[in-house]
């Protein structure tokens, strides 16, 4: 049987990289993939090519309107829409089909985070794309309904939880995170303009305001047990892709304590790799793959854990995180089409 | 029979990009392919890792000295050393050892332009590893010596190959071909600091004096069939990978005759890809890719072909087209663990 | 007597650059020179600070609507308006005031290129603000409308000027010139957005199609005193500022007969300089400065002489000559507020 | 009476980035001020043309050996110099003379900070050459001896000090900053190299063992009066210059309060700006200028306050400091040649 995918928002950054993703995939040549229906808003009607010049063996492909109809009789469809239009589309599509969703309507539990943050009424929560998360991955295996994380949680929460679920932190913890300006994704504004951008570096959504807090609060709050409040600033630097993360919290632990938690936290985990002593991450190494690389220290001075995330924002940031999922929905090896090896310098 | 590979040089870029190739060739998953020595030169002794920590599967592994002991017992070797140093290692070697030379000392047929561009004598001349050649398909199906081309003449020849080969231009053509900086190797020089090169753009070999000049030469001489003059320059950006070659030479000929001439050249070609009219070629779009993609104009005011060509230099202008002309040498289907899927953006 | 200065276009990079240069200028802090209204299309009514928050001391400043009201009673008004708006404002300002055009609107001689090139009406030629071509500074000191010359010209026709002036070079060149992307304005497009220019160098305007093509001709031909034809492609690169031109054409001149020509040309030339030999120019020794930067070579093999040239396309390229041509034509010293002296690294 | 000034380490980046400031000094057009000798280390006997090609009017002056003599009968001497260097060479100059040293030799209060994070013996202390603290002015008008800050503690304690003297946060903050490689110098390093830094972010010196953290704990110590921690990450980022700190601590102060005491704290600052509500600092605002933007927010969520400042690192970060310092020195105006205008875009 040959599973047929399907992409909504084909010209967006996410659903680009879904695709570059499908396009390497060993059932794709072995024949149990397909790619089906390639949907977008605005773009509808051009060739894949024209948006995507990197997608060679598609660019002939021309885009459909994202609607329930272009989307049926797809064993999966993965959305790459902007916050708020996924509901409206999954609930028209069958609950048999795989349904992975990289935006952020169905990642908060709680109703008043979304409100808060987002606006508007709470969608529901989705089984949380993380394999990496405890317990996760037998969720994953039966969903049909997914909710990829943000780029932000994902290298944050893998940053720190072990630390967190460990007890070895206090419930109190400061992230500020480096981005390219994919993760702003593709429509053009004048602050993301590349004459803007280059040779500069700016923050942006200082004080607790970017929707990616709370669901960093939330993952690290399961993790403790307890509430965990989470400081976090993203700062925009001219690169295209890649998040560094630099995460802080309180700590009594020594640096022998924290090591050991995470060496066994992550020793199984086939994307996820604690960096020998003294090797920072960098997210120069990550580009095109799915790796996160991890880096711990303790400040004996200031008391406090340090650990350094990195990863590509639109591959396990995003389109990796939901070819992963997919592959985990559909029984397959979660690691197929998705590599730890990234494109370097 | 498993096919076991050796590299030399292996903590610089050209190094690195083969393995970064060989770590997702599908020969490699499947037992046909086995990664033997990787040797350094000042980094033996080191881990992989710490050189190139973008290919985490091999980090532990670890750098031996490059000698002919080393070396010896590979199906394949392929070396990544500064130009004059391949002849004595690959003398070495059994001539039944298929070895791919990164560097330029056999690519030369004339040795007068060996004593001009590099200095010495004249190593020789093996197979041209540029397999879009005429006939060159065949030569390197039968080929234990193999010249990786230059990556600026890569997609000089490529792009202007077919018209020359037509008659349809000048035998004189100007080149003058953008490269982000990691072409100029891992050697730390002051001029290649990141301070130094980000925000700037700028020339160097002005006037003919870079070592690509006869190489793009020596093969549209070829095409010709009569002496072809290049001015040939090559400008530094603030990239680390990609190289887009702008060739111009006097013409003739109408836009329509041109693009039939080189819709005909590449049709059959998996790398070579002549865009749809109005589209143009960007680096930005062949990363990691070993596609060259190429776009045809006449400017009938200023009497001139214009043919602008994009290609990752680290993998179809090194790496790509050294495992291309592997696979070939041994029999294995051309396109084998190499992709026309750039990673974008 | 104080000079009072408008800016219509402040919120654009031409009008920013030209504030940036008057916020430096000597005659500001002597109370000879007064920037008065700043005016905008779009981002009328926005403070200057949210535009350009790289002119703190006029953060405070209200834009304006560009209409010749806002304009009336300066004695120096600039326009950094779109190709097409400045006849109809430059007429409804009185005779004597002094009109700085970055437009391209009164550039070229022929009405025929306007039409090809641009299309519809040619509105006109005023003096040429290229105070280094021959007699240009008389023409400039006596003027009240003065159009500044395009980025890519600037250094196009100085880089080739002294040769083609001398007879040295054939009535054909070709220029391939690399830019940052704030030559393309500050519309927000999505070809121009971080994501898409990061890592990536495009060709466009390919064949001569690119507006520049007849201005570089017009002046070449008028040093010839013959028609000169212009093969000209530009490059788009990952930098904010700069221009490198790359400039070529068939010559049987020395190398030492070329360098005695460009010595000479601009021997007294406060702004334009030819490098010592084995020094060759980068835009990112000229950024925020009004420089020049030239060298010369001859290719002898390839029969050519290649003049390499570097600008800042704000600087120089639009506001510096904008700047420059004021002094001339307010009798000032042609260098003051402007420098030669780039910000490196 | 005119003042010669020196500088030892003409050819590093804090060298070119004094002598550019001095270029565009009044002084120096009013005969002042005198660039007297330029001295280097392993770069002496070359032109500063060919190390700094942006500062074309010193193009021929050639490098001289760093030692006492060259520096002899100065009036200024700048030192730009590796650390642990600068004392011998003060040692042996008059007390009269006005000594800037760049580097970090004399700015450390705590002779077990300097060996801890240092090594060997402490030199001892100066006056410490950041004018915004409060008395500083005062001590530096009287100096002969002025140790400039680090280029990190200059933002980060700008950043953060009001709040602290004023016990409106806890004392123990997290910084962390993102940097150009300007300010890692100009040695040759394979991690420096524009292949490694373009396209990647990475930290370094984590776990509180960057060299900076005692002098931003010492500064926020004095405000305190009391002990302050403070956990100090640097990022590095494909950018030339800028400084980007993001500095947190807890805090159950008002968004109002805290806006009210950095409004005090820095309105009579000329380099110091507090941004509008909702603007947010970018480097890219600042290169090239002497000024600090920032901007407060509290998170009341985290219950922190989040700090974020950008600096030139090496404007006000280095060579803008020394000048500003200088100029206190001399009895001049404290903002002579020094800018609060940026080079953008």
């Amino acid at each position: 049987m040959t599973i047929r995918v399907a992409v909504a928002g084909a010209s967006g950054y996410a659903g680009g990289e879904i695709l570059r993703l499908l396009l390497g995939h060993p059932r794709l040549r072995s024949g149990d993939l397909e790619i089906g229906a390639l949907t977008a808003g605005g773009n509808a009607g051009s060739s894949l090519g024209t948006q995507h010049p990197h997608l060679l063996p598609l660019a002939d492909r021309i885009l459909q309107e994202t609607t329930p109809e272009t989307l049926a009789g797809h064993d999966v469809v993965f959305l790459g829409l902007p916050h708020g239009q996924s509901a409206e589309i999954a609930n028209a599509l069958p609950p048999t089909t795989i349904v992975v969703d990289c935006g952020a309507d169905f990642r908060l539990h709680d109703a008043a985070d979304w409100a808060q943050y987002y606006g508007g009424e709470h969608a529901g929560t989705w089984p949380y794309g993380l394999p990496e998360l405890p317990g996760n991955r037998e969720v994953l295996a039966a969903a049909a309904r997914i909710a990829v994380p943000g780029c932000y949680p994902t290298v944050s929460i893998l940053a720190l939880r072990p630390a967190m679920a460990a007890g070895l932190i206090e419930p109190h913890v400061t992230v500020v995170a480096v981005s390219g300006t994919s993760g702003a994704g593709r429509s053009p504004k004048v602050d993301l303009l590349a004459s803007e951008v280059i040779g500069s570096a700016r923050a942006y959504g200082v004080g607790g305001v970017h929707r990616h807090t709370p669901e960093i609060s939330q993952a690290l709050s399961v993790a403790a047990n307890l509430p965990v409040t989470v400081s976090f600033t993203p700062v925009l630097v001219p690169t295209s892709r890649g998040i560094l993360a630099t995460c802080t919290a309180k700590t009594t632990a020594s640096a022998d304590e924290v090591r050991a938690v995470y060496d066994k936290a992550y020793a199984d985990e086939p994307f996820v790799h604690l960096l020998p002593e003294g090797q920072l991450p960098a997210t120069g190494t990550v580009i095109g793959s799915n790796a996160v690389t991890l880096q711990v220290a303790v400040d004996e001075r200031a008391g406090t854990l340090v650990v350094v995330g990195a990863i590509d924002n639109l591959a396990k940031g995003t389109g990796g995180a939901a070819v992963q999922s997919m592959n985990l929905a559909l029984g397959w090896d979660e690691t197929e089409g998705l590599s730890t090896v990234g494109v370097a310098p």
